[in-house]
């Protein structure tokens, strides 16, 4: 087959891929094929729009390096990670909601004691974080795995100012105590812009849209016998709530970062000053293959 | 909104959009999401593949340099140029087909006489090149330009060997005659496999495709009140006509790169060695709106 016009091309870049040996290797090169033509047959590019195409591609691949991942970014702000998030986890009843992980996540972060104020050298609001893991059926789990990390109250996580303050802070992992419970002291994280001095902030810009998302906290809660659960616990009173640019709010995931008075805190811990609380009961969803595996192996 | 699902992400980022300013890039920001997400939802990425689909990106944004261009050899290899080249130029009767430009044209070529050996110093098989230039009409257009450029018989273009033989060869600019007429030498070119060690190489044999394209002449020509013709002319005895790797060959591209005995040439060179001869003729399509502009002008 050659002589390729616009009702034939398709079909014959089609036929090309199904030499592919692995089957879903030949299923994602079919779907992209068809996808990707129906695209372009839609918007029949200029070759001047063509060309900008490529190099808007160029440059958001050129802008990443190991501190900045622009692809992740246009991914977040076109709904496709949340999207690919959703369809990964279809959540049953009584399981936390997910959304998604974000660039910001360092794996190993340091372990504290329940408790521990993490804020290490930056200031700001004291924030409080309660709350407990369980089950989906509502049964604790103790002894789960939490990291959490998230913003200082400029938007900023420790990651991108590792040079000026020399250590990891606002980010640890703590274990659920017997009765599924945790808390520990930071604190209170602000809104902030995702980095827009790339293609994708040209991108935003020219699409009418910010590039703010709510202030939140990021968990990865992880157990036994269950699903690792990867989400952020968004502050109630955020003006970005309904815009956040990379579509990561549900409204099961938002509370209160509630003001509460200087005092004796839930902990026992006696504040000065005013400090914020945020209270979250997560729950876990149960991992069938793994307890299917643990079955087998009893 | 917020609260986004596999159902409403679509639909909200869509809704996102809207607000570009810019009519077009609205259109191509609703099209973009409308079938990124189908093709998403159509093939429903594990997280793990999300993260290949992000790296296979970004490697390819990250081979590019001022001379490769990664993420044209990805759309050549998905067809997408050559759709995008069928879109933009729905040939009428008497018109030349066109196909892709490809990554190896240069601006500002040195121009010759006709009746020049533009090999320089690259050795091969002697080529004869001869054609004329017309309208869409048959009428022989005097003065036309005609870029020409090809590969040595290695399959290497001059821009690919520049270090080693100091100048531009196998290239060149020439004028039509009064009877729109043009000829040249030059030698033979061979098929090549496009560049095929990066991320576009490790797709092709994913999908279990070889990099090749049959051996062919490039040709761009421009003459005043016609849209310039991109076209290639191919070998017709290659064996890739049929699987050329970016889906350029038309079979009205196709011509004899006739054998030919020692002896006295068509344009009177006399060749003490076997030769091959090409002949086509071009014919170029009436740019309507030049002529309009022309028309109002006078």
């Amino acid at each position: 087959m050659r002589n390729f016009d616009e009702t034939t091309i398709t079909d014959a870049v089609l036929e090309r891929v199904k030499a592919a040996k692995n089957d879903r290797i030949r299923q994602v090169s079919e779907a992209l094929v068809r996808h990707l033509h129906a695209f372009i047959r839609e918007i029949e590019p200029t070759q001047a729009e063509w060309e900008a195409g490529i190099d808007f591609l160029t440059r958001t691949g050129q802008m990443c390096d190991d501190k900045r991942q622009e692809f992740i970014l246009l991914s977040d702000t076109l709904g496709v990670s949340m999207l690919v998030d959703a369809m990964n986890h279809r959540t049953p009843a009584g399981a936390t909601e997910t959304t998604v992980l974000g660039p910001f996540y360092v794996q190993r972060a340091p372990e504290h004691p329940l408790g521990a104020d993490i804020s290490g050298p930056i200031e700001g609001t004291p924030l409080l974080v309660t709350g407990t893991v369980s089950t989906a059926e509502c049964e604790p789990l103790a002894g789960a795995i939490i990291d959490v990390w998230h913003s200082d109250d400029d938007g900023y996580y420790d990651v991108q100012q590792l040079d000026e303050i020399g250590e990891f802070a606002m980010r640890a992992r703590f274990r659920t105590d017997e009765n599924g419970r945790f808390w520990f002291w930071s604190i209170r994280p602000a809104a902030y812009p995702i980095p827009h001095d790339g293609p994708v902030g040209k991108m935003l810009e020219a699409q009418g849209r910010h590039p703010w998302r709510p202030a939140h906290v990021h968990f990865m809660i992880a157990a036994p016998g269950h699903r690792t659960l990867v989400t952020h616990v968004f502050a109630a009173d955020d003006q970005y709530l309904d815009t956040d640019v990379v579509f990561g709010v549900k409204d099961s995931l938002i509370r209160e970062f509630a003001c509460m008075p200087a005092g004796t805190a839930a902990d026992g811990r006696e504040m000065r000053r005013p400090y914020h609380h945020l209270n979250y009961d997560f729950g876990l969803k149960a991992d069938t293959d793994a307890r299917r595996a643990e079955e087998r192996a009893a």
